[in-house]
């Protein structure tokens, strides 16, 4: 098995679903080492673009992802990962998923479920 | 609501899920045009990475995908997409969804439901 990273300059998205209730809760990218360490740990790990660093989704807020199946997609260039998501949210705006939003008409509106205060868990929003 | 397509140069990850199953079909890209295309045809547009052009799934094959229901991710970079997949079968290589092996200790094994054969839906492999 060898996964293609060369795509995306060193990064694969990962999409993330609930093992469970097969809800698609987020997506992330990862590079190598965030994939070696997902395996290694079974926690989910990211590299953040934005931080431009290797991240533990939960590392602050306690919110891990236990790594339950993982799939290959068939020109080996993505990966979706099954997840038990400790504390039932994904979103650190408190839902469920980050897709709390549904686009109807070109606009989007809330349909998400919220889980948590992002104020309570991260002390600030 | 804006689509943030500058994270990626101009493209922006979609996720395509099955509306009645809930399973994760594929990973496409789609520009600005793609989007645009898939809001006003109902039929889900990317933009081929590979050949660098914007594509109809489905445009060969016939298996098209039907806009069932659309959400946006908490950082407007990603979009979450419910299709219903005619022809019931997402993957190229015939299979109902793209994430047809499971990785397994470092190794993947074929898991997916073949729906056809690839030779007869595009006359060769």
């Amino acid at each position: 098995m060898k996964l293609n990273f060369a795509k995306l300059d060193g990064l694969l998205p990962a999409i993330i679903q609930d093992a469970q209730s097969g809800e698609v809760l987020m997506l992330g990218f990862m590079n190598q080492e965030a994939w070696e360490k997902t395996q290694k740990t079974g926690r989910v790990h990211y590299f953040s673009r934005t931080r431009q660093k290797l991240w533990c989704k939960g590392e602050t807020s306690g919110h891990v992802q236990l790594v339950k199946e993982m799939y290959l997609d068939c020109d080996d260039d993505t990966v979706l990962i099954k997840v038990e998501q400790v504390g039932g949210a994904t979103c650190h705006a408190g839902y469920r998923s980050c897709f709390y939003r549904e686009i109807v008409n070109g606009d989007t509106r809330i349909v998400g479920v919220k889980v948590f205060d992002p104020k309570e868990v991260y002390g600030s929003e």
